[in-house]
């Protein structure tokens, strides 16, 4: 979409699985993300959708799994999936302190999505992640309304940007500029190809200690910055979605293995850093409507599942590398340049 | 404040640890409860405010705990608490669909309230509450604002109203009218007098099932009014406040003990009860703000932790017996009416 | 089998749900429970085991799931029934100190079973829960020996005594003599009759809270005994079997539901009761052999749930009647006399 | 002790934190060491004892505890852990199957140690690791007796050997020799040193992802021996112990940074790894006995633990180099040769 590159065309290929057709969590069919940047007024924030599935989420409520390393955080909708092991909205992100705006407008968007369908919704779960963007944006004046909600709704599609839009417009990750990443990998099993995606909002972590591929880039790059106070802040959310069958325990054991990807690049899971992960299979549904009959879920062999857990942890390595490489260099609030790894980052031959 | 009176006016007594001096959440020092309820343009719904304890809570950072008996529900703020053990906001009460908005006003209100002490704050964790108001109050609408969840947070008080108030305002508990109750319970350790109160707001059960200081009540109204579709629907928001000095794992084992106080009034903590009971103790602080030294905490001693149990299990009991018993008579969306206990409930002699 | 009689041929029936055929945990398809009772050498107590299914067990894998009420206990195997919900033994029920003992005898009989299936195994995860029968049993000679533990699992059988027998020889309820317990229900679902069942190990609470059938039973009991120290003290062990299909998730929100059970039975969750709660489906199997193809779970609605909650709740509070009315007198370690229920109960017309 | 040499004499240090004057676990005043190895018989298994404080555990309970990353375990003892946020007897490490015994044989060893000090125990809860040692040792055979855990126990001192003794005496790690490792951190702040220590029995990984202190090392040696079938098996279980003033939840907090020193040396968390991570501070204490006061807790302030958060990750990431390097060839059950990181680590300049 924009002019800029990913990772891996850099010469930076991390992990050993191949990945999906377009590297993006939208290899997964179905899975469709949208973004609105907010940027007027001195706003340098937004919002990013995650669709899990095609049709109304409500009414098919695909499996799901939270998985809270640090939950120094204010993700919205964490006990109803912990309860009931589906989603029933999209999944937006934002920044912390818009949390309650955003759920509110995911409420708005499933009464009105669901009246389209004739159905009236008493009790709706929003699913909202966040990390705190107020380095870079004036976080308090919460800028992100209903319309930016619905509009990165209505806009989600197959191809997405990465880098600083949406929810990532603000973020600093390592010091660096963060934003929005993602990657994908293919599994073949029984026959079938299987797809799992990631997508970060990276916004966590101390400079020095940034790994890229098992590269100590971070180091290398704070011995030419000097950053002063390089503290380990911020915070990550990760979102894993997937067609691979799985329950949703198995899909909590699978967001574990997301820690993986962000230790690989660094992180020392920081104090201050709610890392959160959501994920959710769209290849299972547990519908709430009154149906008098059993359902399915289809599981993977759980003593297969070491593949998969290895695409969680790659595809969320090389989602946050690549957030950070489709960034652009960007002016805090007071002030402060926030660089980025593209100004860095030599190509490997 | 109403003319209603509270169920041991009625000849009930629950349990046999003495109550505090008013027999609510308030007797705890420092804890203070407002409501704002919402009546305009039809609307029956509201927000109840605790506050607990003086000074800034976003400073002070009481010590806090949260346990999900049932998950099916919207609760606000519960990862943070679990991973720091503190809460930095009051407690607002909603109905389910306003989550959004009030956290979004307790945002906005802690954002003032530190303005006011010369403190920026980029990160606030609101703790919001809910259950579902739909079968009495238009839900869909949302009709808390920002205004409404200020007023109660302002007009908190030691002296606060129960039954039909504040997020009371259009809950159904039981088939009947549920609402805000409260109760307390008093305790002396090694020379000192300790309180441990309650506040619910009442949502949850079937007629049938509704038990009041171990009488068939329900059974017994069910016979007379023969309700069509008893179902066990709704949920139960419980807040415990105390100044026992607690640490926050003590507080959690205090929290499951509300499942005893709400099984007793005859509970099946049914599949779409949202069960979530958070507490706090205003004996014990951990400020964030970074001092070069160590905190302390002071903690019950574990093998004495019985009696404080029993406080939360009586005070959970009688405060749900008061939220039915100060509720009135309300007519339901759908035009069906929702009597109240005291229709019903003989005096005891 | 012995002469004593059920709690409802006194006249007392819990809830309102039919029970099964023989109103036991092993009304479920393939569940059999067998009792190995200790009493050489002054000791009094034993080794109660429920087979979940019919075959191997280890080969097999039944959905489990557990639930932690109180964490003051012992059992074995719990981390890994949460991660891979899933039991690969019987689960066997002992005495506090006996556990490490039971837990190695469950692998000797598990090495045995699968070595007359030409399995090597290298890795087993016994399940064994306890509570504490120190009062009438000199607890620290930990007599319960490998053979105890096969002959509990080799008697097993649909048939089976309740009271003082196995595991629940020496436990003391409500200050009086407590021991096993069991009981059922059925439902009709889509054309299916389904059973679920409890069994109990019970040994906790305190003679005046005692309630039989919403009757104040232990309060009048106490006033004709007069107990000196009543304390709340000793646990509860409770095993929920059933052949309704659910997934592990499932049967964790059906497990919490044994807690209304409990409660309704005069319990306060004292601090010193390691309530434990395990359940298993036989309807189905995550087996861990390599298969190279997806498996699948069949799962009950979640909306139709309710009604397996109270299942669970009426068998857990009838398994607890029985538990206590099967018992008898017995004397304790320091002489003390452990009166049963069924010296007190009066008969109800 | 032996003549190897630990991973800084390769060269390789891990971190930026100063370690402590042994670099040992038992660098916290109070922490002592033991192992008994197991070799009779062509067993090659063993028992490692971790004491966690002068005196009576039992009495004083040392505030503790449990982080259960992969639940596919066996670790004895910890729902009374999370419980009640304190261990009550040393912890021992064994083999999956040794389980049962070692606890036994830990019961044993509590009930004589609070004989002699005049003290009637009826219920103890111990606290016993294990990974699977079945590549190299018998493990059906289940060697461990009590008199080696006794020997163990009381043999514990501040001085101790690495490598292939004890529990680690059969463990495979990453396709190489596995074992016991250990390291230390420390830490000044408010005017005093604090130490922070792990130690780790080493069972995980495959060998192509093996990395010392961010190299690459696993993958070269792969490309040398040509492991046949390299599969992500084993666990690895790891205790901290310091003394730094820490609650319950912040000790959590910091055994969840356990996995960051984990990944480091390229775990990707299989599936068949059962990783626990137990820790305790020995500068709180919450002894059980009845005492009519209150108790206090000293906390370290929560917005400067990153350091410590780092210090367990360094301490670990060391641990498990050390584990490695300390251990030496050896021979499987099926005559396979499990060649040891010294064999091939090139010492760095």
């Amino acid at each position: 979409m924009n002019g800029a590159k990913d990772i891996r065309s850099y010469g930076y290929k991390v992990g050993s699985i191949p990945c999906g057709k377009a590297n993006l969590i939208t290899d997964v069919p179905g899975v469709k993300v949208g973004h609105c940047t907010v940027e007027e007024n001195g706003h340098k924030t937004g919002v990013t959708a995650v669709i899990p599935c095609d049709g109304n989420v409500f009414v098919k409520k695909p499996v799901a799994s939270v998985f809270t390393l640090n939950g120094y955080g204010k993700t919205a909708g964490t006990i109803q999936i912990e309860e009931l092991g589906v989603i029933e909205t999209p999944i937006c992100l934002t920044n912390t302190l818009n949390v309650g705006k955003v759920s509110d407008a995911l409420v708005e968007y499933t009464i009105q999505k669901c009246a389209g369908d004739h159905i009236k919704v008493r009790s709706i779960n929003p699913v909202v992640g966040e990390t705190n963007d107020s380095l870079i944006n004036p976080i308090q004046e919460r800028a992100v309304e209903v319309h930016h909600v619905i509009q990165a709704l209505e806009s989600a599609s197959e191809a997405f940007e990465q880098g600083c839009v949406g929810a990532g417009r603000g973020t600093v990750c390592c010091g660096l500029k963060g934003g929005i990443g993602s990657s994908s990998r293919v599994l073949d099993f029984a026959g079938k190809t299987y797809t799992l995606g990631a997508l970060v909002q990276s916004n966590f972590g101390r400079m020095e200690d940034l790994m890229i591929c098992g590269q100590p880039v971070g180091n290398r790059i704070a011995q030419e910055l000097h950053p002063k106070n390089s503290k380990d802040e911020g915070s990550i959310m990760i979102i894993i979605g997937t067609d691979i069958p799985l329950s949703a325990r198995q899909l909590k054991r699978v967001l574990k293995r997301a820690a993986v990807g962000l230790v690989r690049t660094g992180s020392y899971m920081g104090h201050g850093s709610g890392d959160v992960f959501i994920g959710f299979t769209n290849e299972n549904y547990l519908p709430a409507a009154g149906k008098e009959k059993l359902l399915s879920i289809s599981c993977f062999p759980e003593d297969r599942l070491d593949l998969v857990f290895r695409m969680a942890a790659e595809s969320v390595e090389e989602a946050i590398c690549n957030s950070l490489i489709y960034a652009h260099q960007e002016t805090g609030v007071d002030g402060k340049i926030y660089h980025c790894l593209s100004e860095f980052l030599p190509e490997r031959v």
